[in-house]
């Protein structure tokens, strides 16, 4: 068993949103101080939500996934475990994945979205740490990221940082178990 | 008319929920170094919604409301207008009442919940700064601070700071018109 930690890792809105109602994320900014490489050196593969996916597929306008360059696992009960759109998709519990992933060498493990899928995880306590990067804008409805449902769950603050040029926050915090 | 700014004021756990469902918020924590007073002393003036109020009251088993010394006016369709447990109910409209507290001198209005009553002020715009402290907490299900349904709403980041000890982080944002 390697530490491989579990990182939910995404950007939201100040009422708590990582999308709107049809998927799209023209709210999120990227503050051009905000070091994305530091996040993504520590990861080497992105869990997905099969909606989340979805929306991402249509944004990109129906090729295939843009997955960075990393191992993407998508959870899904509808699609066929396999090769799908340059990702695997699995019908295995978060738990079991997780578990497989931690039996090999490797990286933290990228938890991406969407909200049903953080749900899972946090239902089965598979969330180490967080790393959020909220926005200044409320958008009034859209995509939770926490949508209700889960047991109460305390964690650490790590860290935060604000960046002046476009009001992004980031925060990371750790589980306390 | 002054300048009296409408202050969105709440502590809140880390997934947006300013109470559980039942009203109660043990989840909340007080940092010992967090200077409440500093946010005090910049306003006399509390505004609350009735579910808020009989919220507090149940916690408070029944007495008058607690109201800090504050000037407390409750907005409520249902209770009579006029003076109810030491607070001032009003039947009008958010945009009203706030017109006629700025055609007096005073100082800074908190706007201190609840959800419904907060998402009738972003509705109007009424809200020009937001101070929020968020405990590192998820407690996964609860009243939210913003409930669905108000027009996007964009803020500056002004402010803000962690607290060691608890955990605490506060925010302060500004609304950009």
């Amino acid at each position: 068993m390697t530490s491989r930690a579990v990182i939910l890792g995404l950007g939201i809105s100040l009422d708590g949103y990582i999308a709107r109602r049809d998927g799209s994320v023209d709210f999120l900014v990227m503050d051009p101080d905000y070091d994305w490489m530091a996040f993504y050196k520590k990861i080497d593969v992105w869990l997905l939500g099969r909606k989340t996916l979805n929306d991402a597929l249509k944004m990109q306008g129906g090729k295939d996934f843009d997955s960075q360059g990393l191992r993407t696992i998508v959870f899904s009960r509808s699609l066929e475990p396999g090769n799908y759109k340059g990702c695997t998709v699995t019908r295995d519990e978060p738990a079991e994945v997780v578990r497989q992933l931690r039996e090999q060498p490797g990286k933290d493990i990228w938890l991406g979205g969407g909200g049903e899928l953080v749900r899972s995880f946090l239902e089965a306590d598979l969330v180490d740490r967080m790393d959020l990067g909220i926005v200044p804008t409320l958008i009034g409805d859209g995509l939770p990221l926490f949508p209700a449902g889960f047991p109460e769950r305390k964690f650490k603050l790590v860290e935060s940082r604000a960046y002046p040029k476009t009001g992004l926050l980031t925060v990371s915090y750790e589980r306390v178990r």
